[in-house]
């Protein structure tokens, strides 16, 4: 029976357990963590993700996408706080497309479960990689409770253990010409868990995403099923008027949430007893080449760990699976080949999501505050009403399709330009009406667009 | 008594514990080699280096830069040695100024000599740092010989164990927000020994560094003390006409020498067979930051690695030497106030170092073949003439001053276009006579410099 390895079971390594598993694959999983199905441990630091279009279809190549979407809450849109307790809606795209909240825990566990539930996956837990031959497929293993050393090898090994990765630290990085670098933003953030209210019911819309866009900072939330909403504050560590550092005592805390968060600062007086309740984290880009070896493979985090602003890092790790196994059946199952052009289509990618969230990040603390972008992206909306199948604004590129993350990034920045000129040029920002807006993009794309 | 831990007695190292030892340090410098004096053991990959006035300036405060003068030749200009075997011959700098060759291993071992000559310094052999505790001043060691491990506790800790640093890669890196880069470029070297003549006299020229320009690649030689010369082959690994991948076979790399380097060849007919002598080695740019954590400190290639074409890699790590001692005296050996100020001012010169280097790569291996540049150089030697004091060319700046690296790299690129621009406006390729080009500098220059 053909033998696979994969070092981490966190979503990408579970997922991808699954795909070799229903390939024939006997697959052995070690996590060097215990098993959070059987005890509440926190699998990384953040607590929900956005699964969006990739992430979706990874699942569904599989079969197992609708297990998923019964975890999952749909956001449709941003719903943007402005200091005065104002807020602003944008749908994320057309016809209820839809990004989806869920929690990094539970999604997790279910893919755990249905990994094993084929019977050619074993996970086993408590098992660190201290080493590895890359070229032989031998993955060297500590057990964190016993101290006992072992080997394992296999036909074909996948390092799937996040940005921090201990195959890529301790084997890739030692091989000579490995290019690496990690480097994170001045910004750190720390998550805030904004109850339910006494009825359950939720403090805010439900099936939207919210932001308290500020500028050089931002607070967002996004839905859990209990009523709850996971918020999480995005903000420089030091050096700022608004920063990390400065919030050293409780009444530092409440001051700053009071005059910058006020509305949310009602609905959670009690914030700066909260405060600790979460760590306060660090954020980086993580890139290296090559992400194969021999017979071993980096994927997910471990190849591209990104910052989190456009929610794409779960995404982008499943398409890594999806991509995989396309070239799986294009080779035949010839690793040698699929791995040679694995890192040569996929290396591109990893590199333009990490641009691309890096992007969001201005997008979402500071553009979305901006009334001539507001406009930008109803515009875009429009035309990808309008010209269904021939206009995609970036952000349904990134999300509402399996395009390419180069291809998006490149031709995303390309349109945002050409349609930010016009609108400036054309002065439309005077008349903000549908009237004007359709008349507007028909003087200036309609016969480009069907051409 | 105060107490300092070094780790690698490289030659940062190694001056480094002489620095120590005479400002009343007890210093403990774990190696994890064998002592290289007592078994010809090679310290690192290359086998000349080219001291420069960072690195004189350095040696000649602790009173040493005599011991190290009389193992070391200068090199008072580049031969380029043409593809018709012509040469041209360019003075590095203005009265007799020069670099320096000298052996990597002549000079680790002086340098180690003279550090435990001063009875403060205890070199201990086969001892790896295998991770560290940089908050608390401790490190922890292995013996690679017997495998004992042990722990070693002092006032502060210096980690100078080269680009591959052991105490960076196993706690700095480890460290949260550390940013860390190792970049490779497309281009490896290999090294060859061109033997002196029969009666031990030179083949070349020995007063000076010998370059082969060829545009994509160069091959250079260094005079050693014995008549031979070090040459060293630079050229991409693969994906061009000429690189290391495609020297497959003896017959393979004597008709590469043939027809690129035909003057070389006929010196060193048996080249094929000295291929192998040296081993095939790669190139990297190291970057991190912070360059210092609690009582430990980064210095050298430990701290900024660099690709070695303005042979400035040593004259740097040196210089962090003089930095440290400034400061030292600045600060009392208030250490906290000492590392704080040590990584914000060198840091943007370890930077500069690294830009300037992959600079002055195109610069040998392409611009010393062209005219323009050629002249361009010759008009800005013979302003440093006229202008003693007043004007001094990139290539002094880096090797002939302590101005900071990062103020050669700036002012050195702004200087270089208006020479460039001046030169190309005037048409004075027409006529290079020094008559000519003094008068184009006096006119161009004249009234600006002397203000």
């Amino acid at each position: 029976m053909k033998q696979a390895t994969i070092i981490g079971s966190g979503l990408v390594g579970s997922l991808w357990a699954v795909y070799l598993s229903k390939q024939g694959y006997k697959v052995n999983v070690f996590e060097r963590r215990t098993d959070m199905r059987k005890a509440k441990i926190s699998a990384g630091k953040s607590i929900n993700l956005a699964m969006s279009f990739r992430g979706w279809k990874a699942l569904d190549e599989m079969g197992i996408g609708d297990e998923i979407r019964k975890i999952s809450i749909p956001m449709y849109g941003r719903t943007m706080h402005a200091l005065d307790g104002k807020t602003t809606y944008q749908p994320y795209g057309i016809n209820n497309q839809a990004i989806y909240s869920v929690s990094r825990g539970d999604i997790n566990c279910k893919l755990m479960d249905i990994a094993e539930r084929e019977g050619n996956t074993q996970i086993k837990f408590s098992e660190e990689c201290i080493g590895a031959d890359l070229k032989n497929g031998t993955v060297d293993l500590k057990n964190t409770e016993t101290g006992k050393l072992s080997e394992h090898t296999s036909d074909v090994v996948f390092g799937t253990d996040g940005a921090f990765s201990a195959i890529r630290y301790n084997a890739f990085q030692k091989t000579d010409r490995f290019t690496y670098s990690q480097n994170y933003i001045e910004d750190g953030y720390r998550e805030i868990l904004l109850p339910a209210n006494a009825d359950g019911s939720y403090k805010l819309e439900k099936n939207t995403l919210h932001i308290w866009p500020r500028g050089r900072f931002m607070l967002i939330a996004l839905p859990n099923f209990d009523g709850s909403f996971t918020c999480t504050l995005f903000m420089p560590f030091e050096n700022h008027e608004h920063c990390f550092n400065n919030l050293t005592s409780k009444e530092k805390v409440n001051n700053f949430f009071k005059s910058v968060f006020p509305d949310f600062f009602e609905m959670m007086p009690n914030i700066a007893d909260a405060w600790e309740d979460h760590p306060l984290s660090s954020l980086a880009i993580i890139r290296c080449f090559p992400w194969t070896n021999g017979k071993a493979a980096l994927m997910g985090d471990a190849a591209h760990a990104t910052v989190p602003f456009f929610g794409q890092g779960m995404n982008a790790g499943f398409e890594d699976c999806s991509a995989l196994y396309s070239l799986m059946k294009k080779h035949n199952e010839n690793w040698t080949e699929i791995f040679k052009e694995y890192e040569v289509i996929r290396k591109p990618n990893g590199d333009a999501v990490q641009d691309l969230s890096m992007l969001n990040y201005i997008v979402m603390r500071d553009k979305v505050a901006d009334p001539v972008f507001l406009l930008q992206q109803k515009v875009e909306r429009r035309m990808a009403e309008l010209y269904p199948g021939n206009y995609f604004p970036m952000y349904s590129m990134v999300s509402f399709s399996d395009i390419e993350y180069q291809v998006a990034l490149t031709k995303g920045k390309e349109q945002d330009k050409i349609i930010l000129d016009l609108i400036l040029q054309n002065n439309i920002t005077n008349d903000t009406s549908p009237e004007n807006i359709d008349k507007f993009i028909h003087r200036s794309f309609g016969e480009k667009i069907k051409n």
